[in-house]
């Protein structure tokens, strides 16, 4: 096996790629969260000028690349390609974004991981040397997702304590071959996992055990702690698949507790603000990556991130047929130096 | 830029990965069609021995994996990464074919260019050194699709002329560092394009754009006449695309009849099976190569191909609302010789 691969299933980055420009776009609700400040655009309207929540999640997500390749002082004919996926049926919210881009484009569906699928395949692009500059972006849009994958908003429905609330966010990001940081340095692509859940409104016990795998992998694989990271953050487990995860950890003895948080808990405030179980949704974690996670890197927070992206793979029609829901997450380790 | 790449779009791979199995399974239509004797497996049961149509679609994609990997005398734990995706919402067909697996799993959404577009990541996976084996698979079903995309089955709706019949089939794809060919060895990853087409029983002209200019980009990039190749298909403009396609570059003083065809006119019999303008569908270019294609490879028949899957970018929702139809060609140049 090629020493580009460590363990089992990390991959090291001997050129590790530099993420030199993120931005992240909220909607109203996020932006009166404990994160508010870390967001590009907080836009109030949540048809983001459109005339359908489709178009709006679209709307949302060429803001975030707008934005992103405004901070890395780049157009779009500066990218090699462009890695996108989201949660509308078809992807169509990042196909129409990026449909005037003009950027050879990668199609991506890792539903609620899609940025870390996209950061591991644009860091592979860039660390093997098929592309100088790579873009990952996505989006979620709740009432995009709410109507597509529950129930007509108008129902007004009640939900499960167990239910997360899909962010309207969005984030977006600028790697690069050179640059000052933060770098991408190790990936470690994630296995299906099915823990047999069969509640749609419980994806955060549903990815739980992909979660721990992946993690569990890259500690292994690496020879590290948990500790050895400043921060290890998934998205998006919530307040639910939070307690299985730690709980998983600590029987093998594990208290990841001090270094681990969840950006489906990080983007509300669960005392102020009516999310149950916390955020989930591609914009989620990808929004607080790209806001709040790469600001306290660039400012010394922390020098060594673990970010997971989890994703739940069922659709309404997997949901009804009976079947339980597979979870995937993949991990990308980034730090403010370049081992 | 890199030494990997060449012109505006085109990736060269110095280690071309070679395709070491590769296998097709199709319904009992396209068992009845000219390429039946391609087929590893025909299943006359539409629903594969499962309750519902989207569970058959995983059981066609499971079948395909099973069959490639038998055909390269590999396990799964010998692959180090899958590429995956289809049209079903939320691409559940690939995530619940391939929930068992335990392999590394990347999720993709392409539409019907799914195939061109896992071979090219897995290809990178491979020429880049982070990784040995790699499958990139897909699959689509008539009655899943049908039921998603336009009308329940049952109200035995009338067809256009323009439309395209979804194949029942899938494809899976083994590539490897290490093996006798056919290899990879070009790829041309392509832009979005949209052409404006409104209609989506009009598929083909909706995508023909997007394989124009990615063809265009690979022989401009390579600097190649299209007889550089003994064959050049589409995957799946059908006969409105295809006719568009062939006047496109008759415009530009270029004939490429002679060298060139299409899948979804390959795997039906347009004079004795009720297809309209041709097949389309994940599954078809994808048992198309899987078969007929990389078996005229081995035999000799071919000895240069240039395998270009076109996508659609659309969802029933984004027709609904008038949106056009974005299309998407990714090009992979597959070769008896390793330059």
């Amino acid at each position: 096996m090629s020493t580009k691969r460590i363990g089992k299933q990390t991959v090291i980055l001997a050129a590790p790629p530099s993420i030199i420009g993120s931005a992240s776009i909220a909607g109203k609700k996020e932006g009166e969260g404990p994160l508010a400040h870390s967001f590009d655009y907080i836009c109030e309207d949540s048809y983001f000028g459109e005339k359908s929540w489709e178009k709006a999640e679209s709307s949302l997500q060429k803001l975030a690349f707008a934005h992103a390749l405004d901070k890395a002082k780049l157009s779009p004919s500066e990218l090699d390609y462009i890695f996108a996926g989201d949660l509308l049926n078809q992807c169509t919210a990042s196909a129409f974004a990026m449909r005037d881009s003009n950027v050879p484009f990668f199609g991506l569906y890792g539903a609620c991981s899609t940025m870390a699928e996209g950061l591991s395949l644009g860091a592979i692009m860039i660390d093997g040397g098929y592309a100088d500059k790579v873009c990952a972006l996505t989006s979620s849009h709740y009432c995009s997702a709410e109507r597509q994958f529950r129930l007509p908003l108008e129902y007004g429905g009640q939900r499960t304590p167990t239910a997360q609330w899909t962010a309207t966010a969005a984030g977006a990001c600028i790697l690069s071959s050179q640059g000052n940081g933060p770098y991408i340095t190790h990936l470690t692509v994630g296995r299906i996992r099915d823990a047999g859940v069969t509640d749609s409104s419980n994806m955060g016990a549903a990815m739980a055990q992909a979660a721990y795998e992946t993690l569990t992998a890259h500690f292994s694989d690496l020879g590290v702690q948990p500790s050895h990271y400043d921060l290890i953050v998934t998205g998006d487990l919530g307040l639910i698949g939070q307690s299985i995860i730690m709980d998983f950890f600590m029987r093998d003895g594990i208290d990841i507790a001090p270094v681990y948080d969840d950006c489906g808990l990080l983007l509300y405030s669960r005392e102020e603000q009516d999310v149950h179980a916390g955020g989930s949704g591609c914009g989620c974690s990808a929004a607080v990556l790209c806001g709040w996670l790469l600001d306290g890197m660039r400012s010394g927070r922390w020098n060594r991130l673990l970010f997971a992206g989890t994703g739940a793979l069922m659709s309404p029609t997997s949901v009804n047929q009976g079947e339980s829901i597979p979870g995937i997450c993949h991990a990308v380790a980034i730090s403010n130096a370049k081992g």
